[in-house]
């Protein structure tokens, strides 16, 4: 039986949020077995584009990633996010090293091709190099991942956290018993979006469609689950979408 | 006996210039034996605090590390140019891995204590863990450093290149042959500073010596031969001042 490894994707406003973000990291921390770390970039990015009076570029409603935009991601979230986030977690007694997917070749993405739209230099992964993970984990590192990655010629790109995560989950998946939590904003997938407390403890695949269908899940939230369920499905044991309390506490959406 | 380990670090216009950089970096990774690269800040950092609007803060001609300095020191040097630094080494076909020092707790520092001057968040360095580089070596990573530490509480520090590449060599000495390759603008120490064909090619301490009190050497030279002479008194085989050119065709001033 192959041993725990616990991923932790951490998106919304808990980057911003010093306090709440040390609290999160000791419970996560304190899990037994191996453990990974996954960011995004929080609203600094946007912060310090208006502050370079860089304006963020736009194409029918969608972000683009032009030379300018992925210097600036690059700062934040390669730099300020994550080695901030490195030296907190040393702090907190882990062993955290900060990776870009350039880093030790751990991710290698793909600029995504133009369709309708030149989203500019925006990485779709093509490969998660599991194997250079676990020299790290072996060595006793905790990894921290930033949404960056390379095309192994050079080029950095910008690339979704969440993808990131499901696919570093999936990739580790064949050498670990992998536990993969979404740590948003709200406490897990909610009944009513207004009452925090209406957590939904579990969600299998017929209750999600379900909530489709009733318009109980939608939005942003859709893409995520539809990314636990296909991590599941490549042979993730357990996908939890919590929050930064239900986190601490204990509690979420377990998807089955 | 024990293996060779080549330590570069680049500093001066070396980093700002892509297509020199490619070259420079090239001829050093085509040597027998493990490698580690530091590079220093170039002036993309006093780019961005223009374009941010933030003013460098300078006491007594001094620069001071303010919080904001340190934020914009942290995203250009271990975002920024660490990544781009690292991808093209990835390009150039070794497994570059960036670390700051707080990534895997490498390099552990202490803010500058205040005599005269508040530096601000300014790190001397406590200690270097060679242990941990040594995994990341073994591991067959190429450890790529830039010019941040951390205090071990939470803190980043930005710290002085020149210094993190001398203890980083003098830590890893118990372990490896180390050369030391100190790359800056000129070919190496010169005997006429306006000539950069006078390299002197060999210099040991009492040369040194005489030169300095003849002016031939002076000004910012001084305390990297200082940190070069101390680095091979601490067990560092070789230390080589060279430059761009040199490095490429070999060349540059052996200190003895």
């Amino acid at each position: 039986m192959s041993s725990p490894l616990h991923i932790l994707k951490l998106g919304g406003k808990v980057i911003d949020d010093n306090a709440l973000l040390t609290q999160v990291l000791q419970a996560f921390l304190q899990k037994d077995g191996q453990k990974i770390i996954i960011h995004g970039g929080g609203k600094r990015a946007t912060e310090l584009s208006e502050q370079m009076g860089v304006p963020a570029r736009m194409v029918n409603g969608r972000r683009i990633t032009d030379s300018a935009a992925l210097d600036i991601a690059t700062m934040v979230y390669a730099g300020l996010l994550n080695k901030n986030m490195v030296a907190k977690i040393q702090a907190l007694g882990s062993n955290a090293l900060g990776l870009s997917g350039a880093d030790g070749n751990v991710i290698l993405a793909r600029q995504r091709a133009v369709k309708e739209i030149d989203y500019g230099w925006v990485g779709d992964i093509d490969q998660v190099n599991a194997e250079a993970i676990d020299k790290l984990l072996a060595a006793g590192f905790t990894p921290v991942f930033c949404a960056i990655t390379h095309n192994g010629q050079g080029q950095l790109l910008n690339t979704n956290a969440d993808t990131i995560a499901s696919k570093v989950a999936t990739g580790m998946a064949a050498l670990y018993e992998v536990a993969l939590y979404l740590c948003l904003d709200k406490n897990g997938v909610l009944l009513d979006p207004k009452d925090d407390l209406s957590v939904i403890p579990q969600l299998n695949a017929a209750d999600y469609e379900r909530y489709k269908l009733e318009g109980v899940v939608s939005d942003g939230m859709l893409p995520k689950l539809d990314n636990a369920f296909d991590a599941l499905a490549e042979g993730v044991k357990k996908v939890i979408i919590c929050g930064p309390q239900s986190l601490i506490q204990g509690g979420g959406t377990t998807i089955l």
